[in-house]
């Protein structure tokens, strides 16, 4: 059994590497030759904390296993993350784990990859203002792996909480990028593509926010009740998302369809996209969103591609189990 | 993380050790402070094989984790082990991998206590000869556990191949006690516990072999379809279970559920009898049945008390993850 702790994975993996190996899984779930096992998740009433798994399958790579996750609220007064991520990677051959993965970064980059693969696909090719909505710690992950896709000119950000707007611009700024604080208006008559990244339970983005041709990245909402935008913008876009049975349960798109003004028929696996099956945008007015609730397969994608960077550099501790 | 490969566990943790944690964390499952998540069990659709997870939490002990159990049938060809069992245990104050540990003997050791711990509570003080149904690999963990619970003064056995009763005689030797192989109305005449360890898909024993008084520990069904006695016999018992859930939809107990005998009201957790909130055995007419479905907070237990032992012993592998 190998082992790749925390601290190796900085060293080892790229956002371009996670980029391809989500690509790759969107591709394989939509082809159906990757599907995501049922979601646990329960908050196990010790230290309020909320603990599960994600799980899957790939039969093109063969990654097979689970990411452990979990929220301890308590943790960063321990001086710990809050987020505790271990991924458990079997051979698909013998069912023998094969790799203990530290999660944490994992988490991060995967989750960054899932908007800069929609952005590849479904963003104009002329986008040259990136919005970013929401300046927490994931924020800075998706800002990086965005900037990556088109060669955007200007990012403009909002946050709840404006101070915390230095975070983005000091990313801004390793990739010589002005940065300029906005309101929401601004922000969405500016930027062709924005990305929201927050904790919201109540929608942020309105419609009339929103210009024609921009692309939208929804990637906070993960649990029933989250909202990053009004369930009437939802409604007026293209809708894409990573997994539609996610995406209409505990994704963006919940709302809309409480309302009913969507049903799971109006959104489209993004694998569809990346495999030739769905042409994407299809026009230059067009607003696309994405919904990212953010799959198990993720996981496994980038965690394995990791295994074999470990394997390859020699820095993996191998343990008879 | 410490990692406690498989190699060590026969070395470490006894079943009288065994029988202990699954003792306590039946009782904790009564007490509610211990509960299952919901169980992921799927066909992978590659090597044949089903591949899942068990987990739970056990708010007394601060178990928390999972087993990922799986069973690839072509392993044996490859000279592996076609059960697959790997326990990950987590801290319940910081969510943090604490443990790695091999679960292919401890699911043996954990099932083989749960048919021990109903003997314990169950059955008659004075029985004396115990009846074994199923001669396969597991069923010598059953019956060594079962050997230390009363002082059976005799086996008899039956097995659908009967050469496979040798593996039974030899246990039975072990522990000087007379083995015999019998037809299954001698079986049922004679004993005064029977543990069914099959993986059949057919009743075995028929309500009219079993004796009064006589205590049943169901042990092979565990999944939809499996069956080893009659619809009408588990509707005429006194019934126990592990966990009422499992017992009604994947155990022993779904047949005569299905066929509008009992309902799911008519089960006793055995915890219950454990903690002193319900009676048990009542007289020593009654025939008792112990519907055994192996649950998750079983492969915490033991796994959690093997990590202690070996911590104790420093036979662990201690890995910076």
């Amino acid at each position: 059994m190998l082992i790749v702790p925390e601290r190796e994975i900085a060293g080892l993996i790229s956002a371009s590497d996670c980029f391809t190996a989500v690509e790759q899984v969107f591709a394989s779930m939509a082809k159906k030759s990757a599907y995501n096992f049922p979601v646990i998740r329960e908050a196990i009433g010790h230290a309020d904390a909320l603990y599960g798994f994600k799980s899957g399958f790939d039969r093109e790579s063969l990654a097979l296993g689970l990411k452990s996750g979990g929220f301890w609220p308590n943790n960063m007064a321990k001086g710990l993350t809050n987020h505790q991520s271990t991924v458990f990677l079997f051979d698909a051959d013998t069912g023998k784990c094969r790799a203990v993965v530290g999660g944490n970064l994992l988490t991060a980059l995967r989750t960054a990859a899932a908007s800069a693969v929609s952005i590849k696909y479904l963003a104009r090719p002329d986008a040259r203002v990136l919005g970013m909505v929401g300046a927490g710690h994931q924020s800075t992950f998706q800002l990086r792996a965005a900037l990556d896709q088109r060669p955007f000119e200007k990012v403009v950000g909002w946050n709840l909480h404006p101070d915390a707007l230095d975070r983005l611009a000091k990313v801004a700024a390793e990739r010589d990028a002005p940065f300029e604080a906005v309101d929401l208006d601004t922000l969405g008559g500016q930027a062709d593509v924005v990305i929201t990244i927050t904790s919201s339970f109540a929608p942020i983005l309105k419609a009339t926010q929103i210009r024609p041709g921009t692309h939208l990245a929804c990637m906070g909402t993960d649990t029933k009740g989250k909202q990053e935008v009004e369930a009437e913008l939802f409604a007026a876009v293209t809708a894409f998302t990573d997994e539609i049975a996610q995406s209409v349960t505990i994704g963006e798109a919940q709302h809309a369809v409480a309302k009913g003004l969507i049903s799971a028929d109006d959104i489209v696996e993004i694998g569809a996209v990346i495999n030739g099956d769905h042409p994407g945008r299809t026009s230059a007015e067009e607003i696309t969103l994405f919904d990212g609730t953010g799959v198990g397969l993720q996981d496994l994608a980038v965690a394995s591609a990791t295994v074999d960077l470990a394997v390859r550099k020699g820095v993996t501790v191998d343990v008879d189990l």
